[in-house]
């Protein structure tokens, strides 16, 4: 059966990074469900307006293998106020699920006290604002600690949805994705 | 004033090399205007469902500097099998504009007998249709050609992207909006 991932799209989301990580992951063959936080029609960073599959609270109802979270100040601010998303992400934490996320994405985590204490990085105006509660990386394009990934902005983006795919189906698939898609794998 | 870029999104567009280029091009201060092919909300190759801002047929009335075609094999047959495409392609090839195309789009160029003999690339695979009329460059992200800019697929978007802003804005706002990114340019 395909592995299950539960993508977040708030307003405000940066749209490269919320579709790569939904275009890598599908190629990879894992079912993305697209979840809108606030409605479903969402209109991102950079004013590209996208439907999402369903909203957050219906698709809380199902069950995934992980969660991603994509950057954008906008869209962050959006999840880290958003009571219903600290309780999905309790869930998966307690679960042990997948916790993924890029840019602006991990002040998220810490909103919500997510995998405090974790190694993590990010987009890297947030590294004095994590650095308190997380082993804070600056020096490498994704950071995997257990079940968190965390990634640094757009320019990232392809190794972070590539990552996550490859601890969802493996190296294998990653590897004839990548080469499909002419990206060189980092 | 800001220079303008016409964006196609048609049906099957490959959403990366599409949103990529809308962001980049957005942020380096270029207004984009996305126009949506049959309609305006438009499912792409991996049924991300984006919201053109107009249609092609409205979009087509005003001026703009450059035009851009994303790749996809659904949405590359739906813009070479369309005959207004190929009258506003026609027109901004007279009038000396720049016309960019990215992955399986070049084909749509071929398909409206736009460009004929300059040098291009695209999409490996579709290196054997094009080479008969036009000049196939396979060793290069990013081929320019007077007004032709074309390259590859999703991993080599950035590229096509901040090449296309570099040709509109100049090579200091890219360089500034890349760091941004933190993207590194090829």
């Amino acid at each position: 059966m395909s592995k299950k991932l539960l993508m977040l799209l708030p307003s405000g989301a940066e749209e490269m990074e919320f579709v790569i990580c939904v275009d890598v992951l599908r190629r990879c063959g894992v079912s993305v469900t697209i979840a809108g936080l606030g409605g479903k029609q969402i209109t991102c960073s950079r004013d590209v307006v996208i439907t999402a599959d369903t909203t957050l609270n219906e698709a809380s109802k199902g069950e995934f293998d992980a969660i991603a979270l994509p950057g954008g100040l906008g869209g962050s601010k959006a999840m880290a106020e958003s009571t219903q998303l600290g309780e999905v992400l309790k869930s998966f934490e307690t679960n042990g699920k997948i916790i993924a996320a890029i840019c602006a994405a991990p002040t998220v985590l810490l909103a919500h006290s997510i995998a405090l204490g974790k190694s993590l990085t990010s987009y890297p105006s947030f590294k004095d604002n994590l650095s308190d509660k997380y082993r804070y990386i600056d020096d490498k394009r994704v950071v995997i600690d257990g079940n968190l990934i965390t990634s640094r902005g757009p320019g990232t983006a392809f190794d972070f949805a590539l990552k996550l795919a490859e601890i969802l189906v493996g190296l294998d698939k990653v590897k004839q994705v990548s080469s499909g898609m002419l990206y060189s794998l980092n």
